[in-house]
């Protein structure tokens, strides 16, 4: 089964999208067919997703479901009219905080992510600037780390790290283990004064196989014996050190992040 | 006023922060003390949860605020006993879909951010590494770029193509205009065959040279007049070339990114 489901917003559509993911993950039988539309603030636009939406349900003969973030009660209706299921996303949490907060909620919707705090901005910018210097060993002086990752090649260190610069503002730094590093099977020198700050990734080998042959086909580096060997070693050197890891093999970067957070103590919230 | 607020979730509770945060800012005269409580899985992690909202009540005296996506009612139940205000993201939409698609939900949730879809990873990854290897002009092939942002030093270009290879997997490249671009007021001519690709931001002269000054305190650089000559000269480039630009000064990166894709027709939803 397959249904079309449209997320409408006067503004980035971000929050409608991101819930309405999170529900329609729950129905495991249903493919749906996503369509953002963003930006949708003028009768014009609303007038415009109406006909879209129309034109879906008049082709599939079943009705699309709206995840809406829109405010303004006029463009709802407009988009309602298309026969659509409306499911608001704020229409429930509104009333309830209004009573409980003693204050009227004002008209802008999703300020979150339409407007800038200076402060903010900078926190992420000065972060993902310290990823980007800090990636796979570039700059190795690890003074100024909120964390640093550590991981053989490929098991998901650069993501994860500007993740959590652009999102949360944390400074993250990564360090590729070495050959050498895994052949000694001794914390690199420089990393040895963070290691309360030191955190490790790993991933099952035939994954990693799989990732590095996409990127090196045919290389050493990719074979199963070469990916098998340099994780045992990792995981090892990691143990004998102290290290807490994880294994990223079924995690996505956002889940790998609030682990990492989650170990840490780390409590800041999303930007 | 000050209130307190909970984010609680049997996984990253990234769909609770992004919902509660939009909703928190439709109240502008309330600060909001944000908790980020992730991976709150069993009864003792719920007892624990529920102690701390318990002990934040009893020092305040105001009732805590609980934005949660627990699944299992019986967390939501050891929470509750806190005495705070719950606010449950899903409950609200579940009853209206498994209506109206026929299907009983599954108790699984929050998979949208604890699950892998290697297709989906691959697709941020690479989008990822495109983003590194095509930054500032590092690598100035542009041939397989869905994109390519334009724009003087430090106008935003760097981290919205992060973000945007991060959430969408759209592999943008950027280029920084450079003074020799901005004094002939022509396209480079690498740019040239990809002119229906590329997008300008612009900011304005005063927060150039407050971002400018921050990472080189003193320089010419970072100068007023040399800021307002860069931008000028970029904005004539664009305008004469027919770039379509963006001015971020006030604008967040995930706004960026939309209007971007709203511009390109890109419907792409997140990952």
């Amino acid at each position: 089964m397959q249904r079309t489901v449209f997320f409408i917003s006067d503004s980035t559509g971000i929050t409608a999208e991101t819930i309405g993911n999170s529900i329609l993950t729950q129905f495991e039988g249903v493919t749906f067919d996503k369509h953002r539309l963003s930006f949708v603030d003028d009768a014009q636009k609303a007038e415009a997703a109406a006909v879209r939406i129309k034109t879906h349900y008049a082709q599939s003969g079943q009705r699309p479901i709206v995840i809406n973030t829109m405010a303004e009660p006029a463009l709802c209706d407009i988009v309602a009219a298309s026969g659509a299921l409306m499911m608001d996303v704020f229409a429930p949490f509104i009333g309830p905080l209004e009573d409980e907060l003693g204050a009227k909620r004002s008209g802008a919707v999703n300020r979150a992510h339409g407007m800038v705090d200076y402060g903010k901005y900078e926190a992420r910018i000065n972060a993902t600037n310290y990823a980007l210097s800090h990636d796979d060993g570039i700059d190795v002086n690890y003074a100024d780390a909120d964390l640093v990752l550590i991981g053989v090649s490929r098991s998901g260190k650069t993501p994860t790290c500007l993740y959590m610069a652009l999102h949360y503002g944390v400074s993250a730094a990564n360090y590729p283990l070495t050959e050498e590093d895994l052949d000694r099977l001794e914390l690199p020198a420089l990393l040895r004064p963070y290691k309360s700050r030191l955190f490790g990734l790993t991933i099952e080998p035939a994954r990693l196989a799989q990732i590095r042959e996409q990127r090196s086909p045919g290389s050493k580096y990719a074979t199963l014996k070469q990916c098998r060997w340099e994780l045992d070693q990792a995981a090892r050197l990691m143990r004998q050190a102290g290290i807490p890891s994880l294994n990223t093999t079924h995690v996505s970067i956002e889940e790998i992040a609030s682990k990492i957070f989650s170990r840490f103590g780390i409590e800041r919230t999303m930007f």
